[in-house]
């Protein structure tokens, strides 16, 4: 219900602007007993942060996660927790230029016509930054899951299409994606990869991403039919992170273009072990996890901010054109790849205990 | 939070099986003193009951809805809004032969998993008869809009895509949408889908089909930013049909493809009204209405139940095969136009209350 | 967050004016695989009934509770539970004369200050009427705790003060509570009351109640720290039902009056076995459940509506008098023993299930 | 639904252990330009503070509450308000001693019961210092309200019963509250309670309080029928604090001993104003607010922390003896009267959000 909250049972509170002195993130609903360190989220922090690569924005952001509360000699006491990122390498001055115009494909103007205030700080509440948040909630929700289901759990995220220019699916290789810049699952996609993101950035422009998330090691019977379905809590998870315009569950929007026999799944028993012969539902049936891979895939729109001029009206609604010159991704998407993955830990979780609270 | 509740102000829990005594829905949070009758609900589920044509299932739902509560003197009282429709053509002889297997791309399996017992009758649960609900609900909210908007508001929903064919975007006119059986908005595709919708029925196939919505007089400044934007809440409402497997806002997962250039809506003063110069965005900005068209779309998968024999397992996981006789749709796609319209327009109404309740 | 709704996984929405063709509820995050049946919820259902004694209403409401989905094969399947009780009694015509006043001690003045709209009809929405639907679903609760808490388990209330008198709580028997019409615990209380309460009946006047509920069987650990306190859902619950106007706790505004040395109730470990010594925090600490017996007391105000001529205004805020002649109570609180009791099993299954969910 | 966060519109989540670095709070829902200080916090912050007299706990808490989010250039923004304050005083080692026992009347017993891990510095979250967090969202929810209602609107609470003493509700002044160590609104009470406490202090024992909460200038309106009744909330919020047992409205617990003339409240038209010829309702009736003063009251149990030896268990379950020597506070009820004033004004407010939202 709550605009700045996520979740039903496992839910997080997210806060905090990109230029003010911190953002920040309570974890409520988590469960107790459970071994918890700031460096077990400080891993995916790192991913997500950017100045890493000459592909992402330049921006350096130190994202050092602290713990203020909810763990107790190294566990999960079972009461809130409550985590804070200083932001350190803040310069407001950079945005002054920007502070009466309003840039297309953000959402200076909503902002303002919805509140009738806006910190025009680097976008303030809108920026990306926020999501360093959600990395952190979903580390926690990563680590628990993994105390509740094991190793062969996992929530592995890539880019699978960069602009363009896709990758071959069928050669994806979790170990690789942390390997290169753009979280690629595909080794032999990644040498044409940087050269087309290189051009796009010398060029000044931008493009988009696709990223596909894929889920192991989770149990049938998550989710649940009608409205708290598996699928829509994915896609409003995944629909909720900044540039993200699409979300596909398994064949998602070419579910469109099969026919029947092409897209429901066979269902066989192998050997004792019950498999299906295809996963367009991407693991999903009504709502519910079968026990296949869950497989869910998002689109992020280009970076708005590129380097050519654009038109657009400034504060007192005066036609005007506007360059962004601030710190800025060629392709944003890369980056979302372990905001995704956050999120998705975060929904599985959350079905998790929802599941136990009503089926046992 | 709930299984079977959607919405945060304006809210709905619909309820019932497809083969019990009635199915029905219960609205909270519906402003008061607004005219409202049976008749004007009637309308909509009309407009989604099968038995219409013979590209729809055969199954001959009566769909009156009743309201029970309520509405006092033909004006909505405040109190919640019950509404029953009973169950007329329920036979559940039809779905006995389907008992104790598993059809491919239903929850059949999933459910059992899940919960422990199945309603096996014509889906139970997740029969696609539970959507007639939200269409009431959904009536309610475009009536509510309409007087809070007044006649320029209007959400109308159109298939673009049936199976293969798409139709041509740019002839959209929403006065033809209900002059022909599939809500297509191109009068001229209609011939050939014709053709093509009557030979994947007399295959004993189905096809997928996209649906995209429009809303229009919407004001800017509804949804949030973060967890509450009007994506999400679209993406999730629109998720949690049955069968529906993506979703895109504007330009969706084709964001992806486009250049920074080409995905910005730059903005101009056309003679004191502020226009956006293209809609990508789909009429959302960081969460946001901008005043543009809302536009939506996603896809729903071919309908599972096909007559082709199709490999699956039984109760007791043995390997069987299954085709299915009961009534059933080549395309369901089709029916879920009021179904999407419905959805977006109860998205629409909580995000008028919300903004309302924090901006005045 | 719901105006209709109650709980947070145990969730039940009721609906319905008391002279509207019927009332309802709808149970939703019920366990599945749970034996049900309309018998079993009828059993509440009558207890609540007015119409039954000299001491109650003389309106006779059949409450025969009818369970519309849900329920598959006498069992509950996990969807939600839609459950109709029609009005057969409502004689629209007996509340014309109240159309246009306000009475005093009810909501007339205050719904139409509201909603600008109201049901005058008995009441409307705002008549105890709407307790049959909490009944019916704090049956379903008491039934699904029994499942899963065995037979120790037990929801009983008693009327402990009628009006000035009370009765000895040592006395305290749960088996003589159904076998007189004032749900009261002491046999030796019955004949002094009837004479009491008789009295007030003749005389045209009301009093009040307190009501005490008393639930063993509670496994430690239920509930939550801070806005989850077991003792704050079981204040709100009760606080909901009409006329109540104060809540109490174990020892409750008593509390004030004790020492630190009276209050705190002290631990002993009993052959194994941990008991407490007294029980003045109603078997809940740190708003968690200690094992002990959790106990809660309401009160119910004097029925407003008597017959005595008392100063109103009108719709037109003139000073008149208003006397109503319509059915009453001569006390309401009678009959809030057994919906007292139902929102303590749907306050208490709710915590079983969020516990669960939490803490394994 | 969640277990550290509280209202429905205007929400806080709270997080924090007594003994960990910091304390706060996360404000969402909080309309835009709204002037907003940390100064305007502190206010309030301070009144509830310990340390300030020699009648409440010595521990020193400096409380000063720092804003790092959700404010723009002296305005609420729309976005979150984090809140953080700083645990200065926090000495681990006091508590050394009860780490393996539980103290009788706390909830070392059950929270250990509940989550397997017990943090036991000072109680933890258990501690009554995370209602500083409370105070700091109350201030903020009292200064929107007076942005909207303007000077007439006031919350104020006062001790009305220390122990066995009361005080005479006729001499009630506000502008006394403040003036004295027992937040008293009757002057002439002081220097008895003063002689009392000083021998309760002596005595190393403690007593309980009532406190009652006025708030003025609330529009009629607020509130809703059945399950957000104004009563049920409050209730909730009130008895959400630690160590309270018992909650009233208007006449509360008090009302089951009135006769219904005596009850219910007449109303009258005096030259154009409506009013109420007396106020046991509270000024609240069917859930909604009636344009009367809103009361509510409230018990503190005793503090359970005394320096008597009491009889209990420790960690391995046998039975033992524990005294107390922390600091503490002769009545904790005394520092209640901010926090129940920053309940009743959280509650206010998401009602008049509520209300704006379904009724314009």
């Amino acid at each position: 219900m709550s605009f700045n909250t996520f979740g039903k049972l496992f839910r997080f509170t997210t806060w905090g602007e990109s230029h003010g002195p911190a953002i920040g993130c309570v974890v409520d609903g988590c469960p107790p007993n459970i071994a918890l360190s700031e460096k077990d989220i400080q891993i995916d922090m790192d991913r997500r942060r950017p100045g890493k690569s000459k592909f992402t924005s330049q921006r350096k952001e130190y994202d050092r996660v602290e713990i203020l509360s909810g763990v107790f000699e190294g566990k999960t006491s079972g009461s809130p927790i409550s985590m804070i990122i200083y932001n350190k390498d803040a310069k407001s001055r950079d945005y002054e230029t920007i502070k009466n115009k309003f840039r297309p494909g953000h959402a200076d103007y909503t902002y303002l016509l919805k509140y009738g205030i806006r910190d025009y700080r680097g976008g303030g509440r809108q920026s990306a930054r926020e999501t360093a948040s959600r990395v952190a909630a979903g580390a926690i929700a990563k680590i628990v899951l993994k105390s509740f289901l094991g190793k062969k759990f996992s929530v592995v995220g890539g880019v699978v299409q960069l602009g363009i220019l896709g990758c071959n699916k069928n050669n994806w290789k979790a170990k690789e994606i942390n390997k290169n810049p753009f979280f690629c699952p595909d080794k032999k996609s990644i040498k044409l990869w940087e050269k087309y993101l290189l051009a796009i950035r010398k060029a000044g422009t931008s493009c988009g991403a696709i990223i596909e998330l894929r889920a192991n090691g989770i149990p049938a019977g998550l989710g649940a039919p009608i409205y708290s379905k598996l699928d829509s809590d994915l896609a409003a998870s995944l629909m909720s992170i900044n540039a993200v315009k699409g979300v596909n569950i398994g064949a998602g929007m070419g579910a469109a273009f099969l026919s029947g026999e092409e897209n429901s799944d066979e269902i066989r028993n192998f050997k004792g072990k019950i498999k299906f012969k295809s996963n367009n539902a991407g693991g999903i049936l009504g709502g519910i996890s079968s026990g296949q891979e869950i497989v869910a895939s998002f689109a992020v729109k280009p970076t708005s901010s590129i380097l050519s001029s654009r038109e657009t009206i400034d504060k007192k609604r005066k036609n005007t054109k506007i360059s962004v010159k601030g710190r800025h991704d060629p392709c944003v998407g890369i980056r979302a790849v372990p905001i995704g993955e956050a999120m998705m830990a975060c929904v599985l979780l959350d079905h998790y205990l929802l599941n136990r609270a009503q089926c046992g």
